[in-house]
């Protein structure tokens, strides 16, 4: 999940909120014909039945597994993403869907070394450095082979650096040492310590840069202290810009706070000319609007220190399970359900860009578009982006996923997704599942980002949601009002 | 903590169970005087002192961050140790204690490149491979610069190794897949989960190597999830041995199920000539009884890929609080508080062997000796390897720890403590710190044993229980019986 996408969420209606609270007044004038009319006991029985078999059904699991196994790691632009590619689009032909390869041009960007040191500090053993743990980030600029060697300073903000001010910033490292407000992850709002600590890792070297700093560092942007640096996109600022692992932050700072440090880094990722890569999208053909689509969605890519298992595998495979369960339940939706396989989502947003280029024309016949990247958690619910008008229409489909939980409907004012982001600015009503995110940022952006990291029951209740959604808004007599 | 000293508990003794359980009549006939009456209004109000001081002190806490901070990793032979050593003397020199550096040769043993990938797998995208993350094993005979690589066989324990035989095992890696039983960390139990599995550290290069195998892979022995290595000590087999972590011995598991799978590697540790390093001994004098002797250790050395801040600098540093403490309420211990800060703990234990050779002849004069060397969780209380005869005079220090918990008497018959070891051997009562060990398996032996991984409160309390152990064992009217 991209930074850019960070969710504020305006307004959270639960199943029960929504059946206590009286509707405002101005929302009833405008209130559609009732929902619930606009699920026939055949809709509902369908869903019910989409439900209950994604949640004894392993394709989901089955598909991730060899994503992240057999296929490995998948950096936009690299063999192993396009070998997706072909992969996911190999399963979804199997399943009868309509399969496209849309072209999308992907940066290349390679890791490439990545050590660092300390090699001046108070209460130094002689003729010692002590390393310390980092990970470039993916707007680097890259260091020379032989690295950059200079004294880091510390702040804990943006404004602590302003105050530092160019005389004590040129030519040193900057390390922006904020930490991740785990209570608000501990409190069910992960999303919003997100947000408020990926604004260092997003803008820090722009900030650090501005005033002549040599180099850029951030603490990584997670919740578990296990010496793992998280990766990520951030904007390139033409110094090289890493990020150190929480306990080397500490380090750092510690160090910093006795006397004077030295850092010696290397980074030498490369950034290489734009490779052919691609969008899969899979077509369900409707039997009744074949030409109005509900896209169902994750991204392909992933960062290359992992294995793209929670971010964003476990989002493809849910949206390619809600295909094979329609199909093997021998359903027909009326409109067209759409699979899409992102790619690159991570480093620059390049598929999401292509589509739109590709099929802005049409947005005024998708009439929802669904992702889920937000982790392979229990899911909760929904973030919606959409004219209040369209809610009443989720609600028996929250009445559905209320038996595992499923139920919340909480509503934002942008796109819940980033590869849904051109759909959602179109007016395309947008839907991002929403999951438990207690343990995301444990293993965002991390080597850690493996296939253990997923419960398989959890992902079933995911793929649940999402086929019981698409098929939803895939079936009902009219359109979601926008 | 090594490998050699898991403890096999033989008996539970809590400070409750021994108030309301009859004792047993044959312990009841050899039973000494009353231990109550060995512990004078006076004693026992010094170590309601000790406690006290020790429960609002912040000593060890100030001494271990400097150890893992401004020092750092410090593996035996390399110049932080050697530099700690010097840095802990003159702690205990500004403590007023007569110190002295005692030699140990000791191993240099240097890591070297580690790197692996996966060159061959079932469903692999052409062209490329799958980074596997791995440490090398204190045991580790290097491979050639250019590594090993050779197809793998997964086993779950030695009896499948055994099935497998010669004809399947010669050539190959083998991998010993076999988890941490985590439910034995969660029960408190971690050390007997760390037994079963660190058999398969220990020995099972040995047992490959019998079979003709080219290399040796273990699961790492943790039980956290977070792609950390685990390294240790393991028995040199003549063969490359190395420890992946938990994700990375699954994937090898799941890919080598479903058909070959080969592994490049290279681990090229080296082992140089031993060099000189010390154990720090330090004696704050017996006013009685100077000639003999109360043990408090823990020790210095550590694991390279960390700082060494659980295992085993909180140790030390508990330690060195026991004497400060004793300085700073002005107390006099009858008999010799001798602080030890051990050298070569981790990789083959040559101080111990160096003062068992120094010290041989004294041992009948030391009273006791304590050492911390499982973390620095919450003390529970103490692990003891003594006659039956000495508990009783334990009772009164078990009350006076009950206060924040640490009043369990946990008796053993091997030495609680890998240090200790000669002198438990030589009938010497011996005493390990006994902590809530749950988390103890995430970090130990990590590059995450990190300062942070200390709670501060938690580091006072093992203060706590050691120095006033310590100082109640050296002014008991006569030495603890044997």
């Amino acid at each position: 999940m991209r930074l850019q996408l960070i969710l504020t969420a305006v307004l959270v209606t639960t199943l029960a909120a929504a059946q206590t609270q009286p509707p405002k007044p101005g929302y009833m004038r405008e209130a559609p014909p009732s929902a619930d009319g606009a699920y026939s006991p055949q809709l509902r029985s369908e869903l019910t039945a989409l439900r209950d078999a994604a949640l004894t059904d392993d394709y989901a699991y089955q598909q991730v597994a060899h994503l992240t196994e057999n296929i490995g790691p998948r950096p936009e632009g690299s063999p192993q993403a396009l070998f997706a590619v072909h992969y996911v689009a190999d399963e979804l032909r199997k399943l009868g869907l309509d399969v496209r390869l849309e072209e999308v041009q992907v940066p290349r960007w390679t890791r490439g070394v990545e050590t660092a040191e300390l090699v001046e500090y108070p209460g130094q053993a002689p003729g010692t450095t002590q390393k310390i743990v980092l990970t470039a980030l993916g707007g680097n600029t890259p260091t020379a082979a032989e690295g950059l060697t200079a004294e880091v300073v510390v702040v804990n903000n943006f404004d602590e650096l302003k105050a530092l001010g160019q005389s004590k910033v040129a030519g040193k490292i900057v390390l922006f040492n904020v930490a991740f407000d785990r209570k608000k992850a501990d409190a069910g709002r992960a999303f919003d310590g997100y947000s408020e600590a990926v604004a260092y890792r997003a803008g820090g070297a722009k900030a650090a840069a501005e005033l002549g700093a040599a180099g850029s560092l951030v603490r990584s942007v997670g919740t578990a202290d296990y010496r793992m640096p998280h990766t990520g996109y951030s904007s390139n600022a033409g110094i090289p810009q890493g990020a150190v692992t929480s306990e080397d932050a500490d380090l750092i700072a510690h160090l910093a706070a006795q006397g004077k440090v030295r850092l010696h880094f290397v980074l030498t990722s490369q950034t290489g000319a734009p490779v052919l890569c691609y969008n899969v999208v899979g077509d369900l053909k409707g039997s009744e609007h074949p030409e109005q689509i509900v896209v169902v969605s994750g991204h392909l890519d992933s960062w290359d220190l992992g294995r793209g298992a929670i971010d964003d595998g476990a989002g493809v495979v849910v949206a390619m399970e809600t295909a094979q369960l329609i199909q093997q339940l021998h359903l027909h939706p009326k409109r067209t359900i759409r699979v899409i396989a992102w790619m690159d989502e991570e480093n620059g947003g390049s598929g999401q860009n292509a589509y739109a280029k590709e099929h802005e024309t049409e947005f005024s016949n998708h009439v929802a578009a669904i992702e889920s990247d937000s982790g392979a958690g229990h899911p909760l619910g929904f973030e919606v982006m959409s004219s209040s008008k369209a809610l009443p229409f989720l609600r028996p489909v929250q009445e559905i996923l209320e038996s595992f939980g499923a139920s919340i409907i909480q509503t934002t004012d942008s796109s819940p997704e980033a590869d849904i982001t051109p759909l959602a600015k179109a007016g395309v009503p947008a839907l991002g599942l929403l999951q438990d995110g207690r343990t995301y940022f444990f293993y965002h952006h991390t080597a850690a980002d493996t296939l253990d990291k997923i419960v398989p029951q959890e992902l079933r209740e995911n793929a649940a949601a999402m086929a019981v959604m698409g098929y939803a808004l895939a079936n009902l007599p009219e359109p979601l009002p926008r």
